[in-house]
């Protein structure tokens, strides 16, 4: 995924628009988690196993596809405004949860590491 | 970005810990509505300005990469579980978007497109 | 239960700490949806059944106690500082929905009205 | 504000459509999370000032007041399914406060107390 070049549209878009002055940081993970929440919502009703065969509704996952892509674009209007590189972050964040969560502590275990006991 | 790649280095994470059992959709959904909230707590009492100025301290800003990770890291998991191609995904919604914010009617508004009077 | 004694003890907790300059419709918003993410994080993992068997469990109760509390505290202010009676609003929208869900149409189906088919 | 009345009159309405299967904790918790999202995002873009100014537009109060109902809405029900007395969690959310933010520390400083330096 090319994340400099979506950037580099949102950035366009922003500014065909004069929205940069609506995207501070703080606006931005409003929007973000605003998004979130609307792709929590569909699935707020559903059962674990409902969840699973969504798959197979085109129409829920029309919006479940729209709903990721509205948090993606967040994401990364925000990495770009404070310089955040994504992908070198999951990498270092991947590795911080190899040590968080050691594989014989966390078997069948999905307790937050400062919760467990 | 390989999202592939990190997609198969989420797999083999949760496989190793048999955390599969948990990773629902609707799981998923939830996890990272709550990783953007704790994005989002982080600006609650910021100033705008005070969150423009965030990338200069970087104690606030190792916090923040670690929660943008994390968001990217949900994201990513449940586009694999649902088959979604988040990039794919993306440029579609960027140009729904360019439809229904048309330049002329949306400078300096960012009010939701079905909101505008 | 006696919202306007709470709200008047939230006045005073913040005026102490110099703390109105904080809580502006939009920052109290932000940490109200925190809050609720918060509680929602203690459900993340957990299938529907250990989600109803968790009011065995003390410890885990504590928390549900205070992320609630929290909510309503923040739902308080919010309602202080924008004039909002709750209990009225409150009332208004159980008749709004009463009109929105009708029986015969909503029986075992809790899909949103505007989302029904 | 009667709780218990407006409890059971959401357990009747529930009941009247055969909810409560949707009704788990775990299940509520989303609803509540979902619901505080859509009050944040008629925040979101905002500056600190219009969001104390929205008193004034009658027609963004009406969803303002909806949405807070909602919130407590799910707040009471989920109260309800835990036996939550809401009131007494709160009382003594606000005595923990007053000790975790010390008027002499806190002033001026509403950094979380698990981050102050």
């Amino acid at each position: 995924m090319n994340v400099k070049n979506i950037q580099k549209q949102l950035a366009r878009f922003a500014e065909e628009r004069n929205w940069d002055q609506f995207h501070s940081p703080k606006n931005l993970s409003m929007a973000l988690a605003a998004e979130a929440a609307e792709l929590l919502e569909i699935f707020q009703w559903l059962t674990d196993e409902q969840s699973k065969e969504i798959v197979n509704n085109e129409k829920e996952m029309t919006m479940i596809r729209q709903e990721m892509a509205d948090i993606f674009i967040y994401l990364a209007r925000l990495a770009d405004k404070l310089s955040v590189d994504i992908e070198k972050a999951v990498h270092e964040k991947i590795e911080m949860n190899e040590q968080k969560y050691p594989i014989e502590l966390s078997r069948d275990n999905a307790i937050k590491y400062n919760r467990r006991d």
